[in-house]
């Protein structure tokens, strides 16, 4: 899970005030559960979130990076926001970044357990919501983000590319538990699969036609 | 879904006789469908399935290359059969092989209909004896099959890394329907995604340590 600095401890609950840091997101967190249970994604407010956790709604753009966010960690259980994931990537060379994907990504979900990679999988079976909101997670905010900033031809394309390998990654991991890749080290499967994610995000694709 | 010669055409309903062919085929998936349900994988046998579709055992190995591959068409729907498809994908030059592989995979697929991949999934993550035969089927019987017959090195690895990038397709184009991917032509994904499988089956995988 995300960590977050949660402020100055406090020895003892203090009536009145909620405390700031992990207590704020746990109160959205929670309040977003709720909300999307009730009214859908489409018809849950972040207005109506934020204030049923007693905080302002610009919480909720800060620490979720906004609606999407909030439903994919609230409700899809993802460990990691999309604009902290996409920030961690692009820090460092161009040609290191499928390495430095695979890496996260793989690190993320061994910690936050296979499980939740699961509920996650038979959530989108299920369910057309969560497929949407995954869509624009890891689409749009992710692979979307860190292509339209390396590579220019195609982007729509090898975005959707570079989620085939990464989804069926997760799958074959933490689902179907493939062996030997479900207990393989993490950078043994850095070495294997970043060049061909590479090749997704910056490499010649081939031929495509007008595409 | 696979085409089978139904033999002569009968023009009317014949007593007494089973007619060959697809009937043949057909009264096997109702049986083992039954069975499966009722006893579950380890517990069905193939005989009694025969027995119960009123044809010999020997039948449940010709259509469907044994047990496996039975549940993959009757329960799973798998839109093929192992054995078949190693042998359309094996005929051709080595090189191509890749291309054969996304090739036949999404000509099927498309064919049988997304919904249809999109309810594999949906067991597979409810259902842990879904998950061990499409291992058995995918992982064994064909990238398993594929690799062995071209890759010494790592087979078992290459095998799973294989499926990676064919189940990230299928959930990609079938259940999340990221675009533009889920739209693109078959030979335009062929030439995006083949030489990442190719390079799977058959290339350089960088140094895994002793793995």
């Amino acid at each position: 899970m995300t960590e977050i600095a949660s402020g100055n401890a406090t020895p003892a609950k203090r009536r009145g005030r909620r405390p700031a840091g992990q207590d704020t997101r746990t109160a959205l967190l929670d309040a977003a559960r709720e909300a999307f249970a009730r009214s859908g994604y489409e018809g849950a407010t972040v207005r109506d979130i934020a204030a049923r956790a007693g905080v302002d709604a610009a919480m909720v753009n800060h620490w979720f990076g906004g609606k999407e966010g909030l439903f994919g960690q609230a409700v899809l259980k993802l460990p990691f926001s999309p604009a902290e994931l996409v920030r961690l990537i692009l820090d460092g060379p161009e040609d290191e970044l499928a390495e430095r994907i695979v890496r996260t990504f793989l690190t993320r979900w061994d910690g936050a357990g296979g499980e939740i990679f699961t509920a996650l999988v038979r959530s989108v079976a299920g369910h057309s919501e969560a497929t949407g909101v995954l869509r624009d997670v890891f689409v749009r905010h992710i692979f979307g983000e860190l292509v339209s900033k390396v590579a220019p031809d195609h982007a729509d394309l090898r975005a959707t590319l570079c989620a085939t390998q990464m989804v069926g990654l997760g799958i074959s991991r933490y689902v179907l538990a493939f062996e030997p890749l479900a207990s393989a080290e993490v950078e043994l499967l850095v070495t294997a699969i970043a060049p061909n994610l590479q090749r997704y995000l910056t490499g010649d694709l081939g031929d495509l036609g007008d595409g």
